[in-house]
């Protein structure tokens, strides 16, 4: 009997890194995670992964074959296999595939998480069979995927699709990338706690959101009371989805997608943020693509989208290797 | 002693269509325009065309082959190989790659005249070589051709490639489209003028220009006067590589191009406007894409470079039929 070949699904967070092996259409066979310790180097970080791997996969190890792994992470460069300074983690320029070519001799992909994202979608959940799509994951950032003709848009440097860091008002908000008015300082989840804080400061409209402070705040508390019917809620969600829906409108302009699907936290809000993005997104948009481009749900598994992701990216890389032969 | 392969090219424009034979690495072999009659039919037009071609090409009708025809026209669909409701044109919806095959049994493409521009710059052009590059028309209005990983991006619809219709101001002037503060209003030859008559109302600049009409100025005339340093002149110049400036930058994001080439009438200033645009586009951009991104101005001959267009979008097409054999 021929083995199953999976691959291992990595998704590096800030905090966690949660890892999965997945087959070819999305079954999950075994999921956990670790605490990533920021602090520590990236070699630390994987040691101790498949270390708990081998652990977790020794009863099912003459079950299946491990054929790729793929990794989502922040800064991470597709091209060069790296992870070039990120933020929130102290690994400075790390070349990951060498790394785990140490570990595991199998094909390693990496990207960043919303390129993971979009792969994900295009795999498992809402762009079956979708070729043309923008993946927009709405978080602590605005993270954004773009897919043309069946691949991801890469560019010339390996970091493009960056729409969280397109302008949408240059005398705007000030951004963590220096600049000021970036659309991720508006649609994400610090950016809907702003725009709650800039209708208390400038509206007289009632509210629950008057008694909590900005930093006990978050997008899920927003979403309870804008279904809830309170007025600066709802008011913040419109505004969030207009900014959302005229930038979306320019992107749309770049590469015609089929679909642009939400994806994380906030798109957790469903259609308090879906209808009002359409609505704005048609407004605005070129005439020759009104009517044309669908807002969607992500549809991966909340708790297995990361993994899913990065499993995607790895299968995709394997898939292509075939055509290729 | 076997035959030269050669492609036609053909640009349909509102006046005048030229058409022209030329061969893999862009050399030209006959080239000849007629008028376009932009009031009678699509039919019209290729039947008086091909009847044109086939009595210039007769004396030398032994030595080549006809291996394809590629066409730049207003409206096209490269997925269906039509042209649509033209806004210069009395064709309506016309099938033209059908219409084509009436004439020569041939492989026909058509694309617009802005994709058609970005594949004649990669075979023949500024971006030879270069696998993910814009480029940006500078005429009537500001077209787009965007390459990534050395294919052109179609979007699902085949209209992809409107950063002329990304908003830079949306409360700002009114563009041909319906909406407000197209980028095209500004970064474009009748957006230079619109300048222009914008800083004689709000500024007391000195300048030859206040003598003369909207309707009897041209990009040409500011250009001249620009560099006898006319300070109307360098401040609308300064004014519009500003706007591209910062819209390009927002195009930087998407697809993160190793070079963005300036094409078309307007580009013809050189480095009146290629130094200012690169300039903005450093201030503007995100870090991550800063010092990476070169401003070229095209390198194809002016009076064959839209020939060379529609001749490179056959040979691109045929080339893609060699490797998928």
């Amino acid at each position: 009997m021929s083995k199953n070949k999976l691959v291992l699904g990595v998704d590096v967070g800030g905090t966690n890194t949660v890892f999965g092996l997945v087959d070819q259409i999305g079954k999950v066979f075994l999921i956990d995670s670790i605490p990533t310790q920021a602090e520590n180097s990236a070699e630390h970080l994987f040691s101790r992964l498949f270390e708990k791997f081998k652990e977790l996969s020794k009863d099912i190890k003459e079950e299946f074959e491990l054929v790729g792994i793929g990794i989502g992470a922040p800064n991470a460069n597709y091209y060069k296999g790296t992870v070039e300074n990120p933020p929130n983690l102290n690994w400075g320029y790390v070349d990951i595939i060498s790394l785990i070519k140490n570990y595991l001799a199998v094909p390693v992909a990496l990207t960043n998480d919303a390129n993971a994202a979009a792969l994900g979608e295009m795999y498992y959940g809402a762009a079956k069979g979708i070729k043309d799509f923008i993946v927009i994951t709405l978080g602590t950032g605005l993270g954004s995927g773009i897919v043309v003709n069946g691949n991801l848009v890469y560019g010339h440097d390996g970091f493009a699709g960056e729409i969280g860091h397109t302008i949408y008002d240059s005398n705007g908000r000030q951004c963590g990338c220096g600049r000021k008015g970036c659309l991720e300082t508006y649609a994400s989840a610090p950016g809907i706690k702003r725009t709650v804080m800039e209708l208390i400061a400038n509206t007289n409209l009632k509210s629950k959101l008057r008694s909590v402070s900005y930093e006990s705040l978050d997008a899920k508390l927003i979403t309870e009371l804008a279904l809830q019917g309170d007025k600066i809620a709802l008011e913040a969600f419109d505004f969030t989805a207009r900014v959302l829906g005229i930038k979306l409108a320019d992107a749309v302009a770049h590469t015609s997608p089929e679909a642009i699907i939400l994806f994380g936290g906030l798109a957790n809000a469903g259609d308090l943020l879906l209808v009002p993005t359409k609505k704005y997104l048609e407004e605005n948009v070129f005439h020759v693509f009104r009517n044309k481009v669908k807002i969607l749900k992500s549809e991966l598994n909340e708790g297995k989208s990361a993994v899913l992701g990065a499993a995607a990216l790895i299968w995709h890389e394997l898939n292509k290797m075939v055509v290729n032969k």
